[in-house]
């Protein structure tokens, strides 16, 4: 059954948006989507780590990872949260940055991340992605709602 | 951190491919990831409804949506299943065929489906999607293992 009804603006939109930051603070992991070499919609799960509000979220990556590689061929890229227990989603659509500078790295380093990165903080195949989020929806209740990013 | 670590053949290929299974068997909903007519990732929610082994999936969802109209230009999708808790995922890649034939529309109807369909089982405005699987991987204990599809 569809999750995505119809678009339309509520009058609670501050209540929504404040439903759309929880859910991201609730999610342990959120999903990635980007595009692949021949065009085709790449998924996989990926830690939430930090977000900035709807505008910014922030992910660590292997540079040598193939999201890497496709992002910078076409850095467009989708981002869902959602919690199945409640049909509950937020789906954020827009470009992500790759970042390998000093302070992208140590905002992102949490400890336990030399499983990924054995060289620390300073490891060049630690890679920080900057998701600056376009538009955002969040899909609760059968009702789908835009929320506005400024 | 990343989910998508290199990927290997194990030796434990049955094992994984039940792990896969069961994680579908647990899911309530899983990910659909369609193009938009901007060749934009498009990602939402879907109820888990049925499938056939690891090769199809099928959904419910309304004519009338966008997912629809997106898979009438590029059918191509991918499915991301996940349980957060263990950071375990399947991704699985393929095509949707798009199915208003009696006999699908039958085999996916379920008590309460008027929600969505307030016209029954005929409802011009009930699709069934068919997700035929082309490439499948599973991703649990920092592996990622391809599966072959049958």
């Amino acid at each position: 059954m569809p999750l995505d009804q119809p678009d339309f603006e509520p009058p609670a939109v501050n209540e929504t948006r404040a439903a759309a930051l929880s859910l991201i603070e609730r999610s342990k992991t959120c999903l990635l989507g980007t595009l692949d070499e021949q065009g085709i919609v790449d998924l996989r799960a990926m830690l939430n780590l930090k977000h900035e509000g709807l505008r910014k979220i922030w992910f660590s990556t292997n540079t040598s990872s193939r999201k890497v590689a496709q992002l910078k061929i076409n850095p467009g890229a989708d981002v869902y949260y959602y919690y199945q227990e409640k049909f509950e989603g937020l789906r954020l659509s827009g470009r992500i940055l790759l970042r390998q500078d000093v302070e992208s790295r140590e905002m992102l380093w949490s400890e336990g991340a030399e499983l990924y990165y054995p060289h620390g903080v300073s490891d060049p195949d630690y890679t920080v992605l900057e998701f600056r989020v376009e538009t955002a929806s969040y899909y609760s209740d059968l009702k789908n709602t835009i929320l506005t990013i400024d």
